[in-house]
Order: C-alpha cells, then sequence, then structure tokens
C-alpha cells in the first residue's frame, strides 16, 4: 500500500490560500506534514494571506511563505518566476524535499448567467482566464521546477478543487460547469502524461464560503436558489474544516485512482 | 417516436462550413432539408464560403448565404448582429421555419503541448477565445434570435462536433482535451436549461482533415503521432462524408439523450 501522502516533507503551494476552503488546507496541512516542510501561500490578497502565515510560523519545524498571485494575469511574468522567488524568501530547495504538492484551489462563480444570455465576450473571456488560463501556467510552472527525471524521481501531487458541477450540469451556472470539467479533464491528461505524479479532483461539498453566499444571491434559476438558501438556513453546509480533513484522509489512504474524481460524499 | 429532425423545414447555421466535416455537413443536409430551408454558412474564409454556397445554390428550394466569421474575435459586434445580417440577406424571418438548427463545428487543435509545456498565456487565452468563448457567444445569439416561448414555442437543435477527447485523455492533446470536456459540459447545461430544445454532442471519428494532417505531424507523444501517422498510411480514417451521414442518422432516428456524447462507432 502506498504511503499517506501527508507524512512525507513536502513543499506545498496553495492557491486562494486567505479565505474559505484554502485557508482552512493551509492550516491543516501545516499541523499534518513533517518537521522541515514548506508551504507556500498564493492569492491577490496579500494582507489576509499574511495573516494566514502568521498562524503557521507558531508551528515549530513549519516554514510559510506568502506571494501576491492574480490567477487571472495577462502578464507573462506573473508566473515566470513566482515559484522560484518563494523559494529564495524561503531560502529552500527543491531537492530538500520528498515531494512537492499543487492544491490548485482558486477560482471564480461569477458571471452567473443562463446560457442564453452568455454573450459578453470579454467578461467570459476573463472568466476562463482565470479559470483555465492561469491555473494551466501555475501547473506548468509547477511541473518544470519540481522536474521529474529518470536519474532524480520526484513525486508530485496535484490536487484540483473540483465541484458536482464538474460532472453534472447545474442551470445558470453554465460557464461554472464548463470550466469544473476542463479542471477534471486537465488532472486526467496530466495522470496520463507523467511520470511520478498523483492526480485527484476533489469535490469539497457545499462550503459555507463567500462563493455560496454570492451563489444563493445571485444564481438566476430559481430552484437552484432555493436549494442554496436551504442550505444556508438549515445549516447543513460542510464545514471547511470538515471537507480539508476529507481531503487530507484521501490523500492519506493514497489509492485513488490517478486523475479521477471524488466527492466529500463519496465512501473512500 | 419524434419525427425525423432533418424532415422539418429548418434554418440551419454551420460554423466551419468551408472544409473538411463542416462543409459535408452543409451539402449533405442541403441534399436532406425539405424545400423552404435555409442553410447560413459561417468560415473566416469567405471566398471557400461562396464555392459551397454555389454548389447549395444547384438545388432547387433550398437557399444559402455566407458570412465572413472569426470565432476567436474579441469584438463585441462579431457576434451582435451576425445572425440577422445572414437572415435579412436571404430576405428570411424566424417564423418562416419550423426549427432552427446551430452546428457549432469550428474549433482548432493548435497549441499541441504536453501539460508541463502550457505556459504561453497569451496562446491559451487566444486558444479559449476560439473554442469556448465565442462558441458560446454565437450560441446566445442564437438561442436569443430563435427564441422559445409559451406562446411561440419554437424547436431548436444544437450539435457541438465533439471528439473521443471529451471524455477520454490524449497525451500532448490537453488543450484539445479541455476545451472538448468544457464544450461536452455546455450542451448538458443547455439541455436542463432550455425548453423546446435538443442538443447532441457529437464525435465524428478520425477524419482525413487538414486538422488531422497537424495531428500526424506536430503530435509531441510519440505513441499518438504513429497512431496518426498509422490511420493515415492504413487509410482507416472515417471519410467525412460517412461521418456527416452517421450524424443524419443519429439526428433523423432522434431518440438520443439530451445533452449526451454519441460516437461515430457507436450503436444507434
Amino acid at each position: 500500500m502506498a504511503a499517506p501522502i501527508l507524512s512525507k516533507k513536502s513543499v506545498c503551494i496553495v492557491t486562494g490560500a486567505t479565505r474559505g476552503l484554502g485557508r482552512s488546507i493551509a492550516l491543516s496541512f501545516s499541523k499534518s506534514l513533517p518537521s522541515g516542510s514548506l508551504l507556500i501561500l498564493l492569492s491577490r490578497n496579500i494582507g489576509l494571506l499574511n495573516e494566514v502565515v502568521s498562524s503557521i510560523h507558531q508551528r515549530d519545524g513549519i516554514r510559510a511563505v506568502a506571494a501576491a498571485y492574480d490567477q487571472g494575469s495577462r502578464d507573462e511574468n506573473t508566473f515566470d518566476s513566482l515559484i522560484s522567488h518563494c523559494m529564495g524568501k524561503a531560502e529552500a530547495l527543491p531537492d530538500e524535499f520528498e515531494q512537492s504538492i499543487l492544491i490548485n484551489n482558486a477560482g471564480t462563480l461569477e458571471p452567473i448567467d443562463f446560457m442564453r444570455d452568455l454573450d459578453n465576450t470579454a467578461e467570459m473571456s476573463n472568466y476562463f482566464q482565470i479559470n483555465l488560463v492561469g491555473c494551466l501556467a501555475l501547473t506548468a510552472k509547477f511541473l518544470q521546477f519540481f522536474k521529474s527525471s529518470v536519474t532524480s524521481p520526484r513525486i508530485r501531487i496535484i490536487v484540483n478543487i473540483s465541484s458536482l458541477a464538474a460532472i453534472s450540469p447545474m442551470n445558470s451556472w453554465g460557464l461554472y460547469c464548463m470550466a469544473k470539467a476542463a479542471r477534471d479533464m486537465m488532472l486526467k491528461v496530466l495522470a496520463s502524461e507523467e511520470e511520478n505524479i498523483r492526480t485527484l479532483n476533489y469535490a469539497p461539498g457545499p462550503l459555507p464560503t463567500d462563493m455560496l453566499t454570492t451563489a444563493s444571491e445571485k444564481t438566476k434559476d430559481l430552484d437552484l436558489k432555493k436549494w442554496f438558501e436551504e442550505q444556508i438556513a438549515q445549516k447543513t453546509l460542510v464545514d471547511c474544516d470538515d471537507s480539508t480533513r476529507k481531503l487530507m484522509a484521501i490523500l492519506d489512504k493514497n489509492t485513488f485512482e490517478n486523475g479521477s474524481h471524488v466527492d466529500y460524499y463519496d465512501e473512500i
């Protein structure tokens, strides 16, 4: 049986780490990963990000660095030296670590619209820039930096924060469904292309995040809107830390099929 | 049992209609659709497109108009009045037709690269602009123009030219797989959102088109490249007209599940 993923000395990059699930993953991983591990936290909001880093610094033997990161940036330089910059800031070298982890958590929901109303090309272009192009560029840079070769094999783990929407259509959430389906496929292709890689599409369940508040306020489809309102009213949402625990359990069991889609509610 | 789709007087829009499968669909549909039907053919290459229109004009009772169309355009105006412009050119009104059909055939393959090399954000942005944003904008305009309401129900049929790559990862074809997966999801959402709609993701098989020549020359994964070379050498590719016949048989049988993915090789 494969070793638990989180038992190895790791460098772990988390995007969108200031709030919600990203923050929960950063904090929870910092408590589970062995001494010497490094967390690289990325987000547009460097102020909030530094607070997360401060919390992690209270734990012995775990390093954390933060960097401002706009996944929707159209400036090539955003991605070019980001990882090496963060590694330098932490005075860390790739070979210090047994493995590298990338958690592609950053993502956006709006514009929320029925397909028949999705005709604003600038808005849609921006949506795919953040949710597909930026995610692809960061992932490529991650694979280039933490290269694996025959002489120097190196395990890379990539987690995509997916959604039920990746496999099941949700009315008036067309762009979100399309981007999530594309990102699930991204990790399927990666799993097929690369040696020494583990990739997982994890659907975290409905979380009480800002995105869910937006969903309950702005979803155009009335049935779906009502469903979100009821989840909030009846407090049946999944706590971010609970969802992170499930993700950690999946990674530690380490039996998931490469590139597969696993939901919070799935038996593992 | 539902009536054969191609037996009804239709207005039918085909993107990428100058060559390969798009051209075959335009010509074959013009021979099957009843008198009074109108074909609207779109492509970047208006010269070649006019030749296809001339061939169709030889058939009695079928109208055809052509318009230059760049699906990757970032100019909102590209999509805004395209359909009404074409309808005007044909002196046609929406209510003349029993149904409207949109064949989203236009698409691109390059850049072909392994995921680890996909770090050119401008190229990727352009890729999703053509294959997702433009396709979404045209589809929204189609639904807005051929609106269905309770008082005036109108059948709309949307076919996405999909690929095996939409459901199965292909090494070094990451962008193509992602866009095709997203476009399959697009028609699943549409099927769920709209009344009076039929949507089909049709994977046409390996066709002897320019795209396949590019595939055999530029595919980075050596096993996949070899597969394409063998298909070409052994002449085991699917003829465009054969694939169109299969698509027409699926539409005429009209029992496909809305939003489903049907392959050329599937039993229907």
